[in-house]
């Protein structure tokens, strides 16, 4: 039976693999590297590095693909999606992708950022293309350090505070307000800076973007302070790279009323 | 100066230590192993197998201490706490060990169950041994696999739906009501099994103990139907080995109204 491991290579730094995650690696047969265009073709260049650096040459297959979340009309691909919708879409994709590339008793193997746990599809589009019936495999799942473990590892401070609960939420969520019954919230998947709105409140911002990586910038402090500075360095470091990955943790004082 | 590594080390699998983790480890003088009493021993023992299986014998000294929490009066130790709260009593034990056992350029290390940002208080410790000023030292944190992801991954499923958060909080928590504006929550620390209060609820349960460790165990499935199954095999497990540690994510069904 083809078998396939969803590996986790942590969010940016190449020796946040695990030895798990080495050892899948070098029992694969067939990498399956899902390209999202040009911005995030480092992204591409740091999963091959990794390869490079522990999977002896020639022990292996590569094989690109085009995702279709940002790129459904471009074609040019042999994976390009049809039409519908774009899990559907990624479904089809992954579908052909072990079908024809994947021989049947051989090991495939998604490479995903950070952990395989948190804002990725992956696992969604794997189950999906088992329902979908029309290709058999068996797999599992090794888990990585998230760009959330690498956050807070890099400024030294817990997730959580003694007892108390933490949220791990996505930048439109936040834009609806603060989460209730929480104080400490993480931010992921941020295109606006929705910080900014907290600025007024009694909360110190951790933040991080390109974390684990050459380009890695940090940032802190009470958020009335430290929001116009993270802006200024966000605005720099994405009209340098032509793209920005941040996320940042968000800690208020509990009210004292 | 002094220098020491906060190393998160996984939850229970010697596989889960990363390439980072395992430099780290070897870049180190002195480890620090705090003990938490008899039914803990197989913990500590964990540690010691990693530090034979990665580090040179004769390369690095072994420091072991009693960690005050579970174990105030019983003295017998080099390193028993005073008097005073329970960090403190820590924080002086923590500082004690700094002073006396690592030399003035040599490097110490915490060995940190999973994450060291999640329900740890290792980093809250070494800020107050700081802060205290009777000893110097700078330290960096290693992110490490935490049981969450652990969980996640042998259940291959991930932590939040679509975009949507996720909530990370304790038994103690839990009992008080479930988390507002949420209907994803990871429970840890949770000596009463309180999911079985929720047991009325469309919500699905998944539940691991000792995760990545030879004895793990799993289940989930529906709670009404779950909930009774693992309070079997937790008591069953339990009495087996004399202490648990379990974890558990509860995903409620959206309601329809
Ligand atoms: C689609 S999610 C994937 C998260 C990933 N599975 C993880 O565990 O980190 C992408 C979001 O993760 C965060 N992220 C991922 N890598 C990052 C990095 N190296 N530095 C800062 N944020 C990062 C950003 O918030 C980004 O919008
Ligand atoms: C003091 S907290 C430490 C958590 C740790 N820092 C981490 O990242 O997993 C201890 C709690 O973590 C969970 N836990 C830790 N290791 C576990 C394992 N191997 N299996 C199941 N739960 C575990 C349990 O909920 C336990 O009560």
């Amino acid at each position: 039976m083809r078998k396939i491991h969803v590996i986790g290579i942590g969010a940016g730094d190449p020796e946040q693999l695990t030895l798990q995650a080495v050892r899948a690696l070098r029992d694969t047969d067939v990498f399956f590297v899902l390209g999202k265009g040009e911005v995030k073709a480092d992204l591409v260049q740091l999963r091959r590095d990794l390869l490079d650096t522990h999977v002896p040459q020639g022990t292996y297959r590569l094989v690109e693909a085009r995702d279709p979340e940002r790129d459904r009309a471009a074609g040019g691909s042999a994976y390009s999606p049809a039409v519908g919708d774009w899990r559907s879409a990624r479904a089809g994709i992954y579908e052909r992708l072990i079908a024809e590339e994947l021989g049947p008793d051989e090991r495939g193997a998604f490479l995903v950022w950070g952990d395989p746990s948190l804002y990725d599809s992956t696992l969604g589009i794997l189950e999906e293309v088992l329902a979908r019936g029309a290709v058999d495999f068996s797999y599992d799942v090794v888990p990585g350090i998230s760009s959330v473990s690498s956050l807070v590892a890099r400024h030294r401070t817990g997730l959580n505070r003694v007892a108390r609960p933490v949220q791990i939420t996505t930048g439109r969520r936040l834009a609806e307000g603060f989460p209730e019954g929480v104080d400490d919230v993480v931010v992921m998947l941020d295109a606006h800076q929705t910080f900014r709105r907290y600025a007024d409140q009694d909360i110190h911002i951790y933040w991080g973007a390109y974390l684990g990586t050459p380009d890695e910038v940090l940032d802190s402090g009470p958020i009335a302070e430290a929001a116009p500075r993270i802006e200024r360095l966000r605005a720099e470091a994405r009209a340098r790279k032509g793209w920005i990955m941040d996320t940042y943790l968000l800690r208020r004082n509990p009210r004292q009323d």
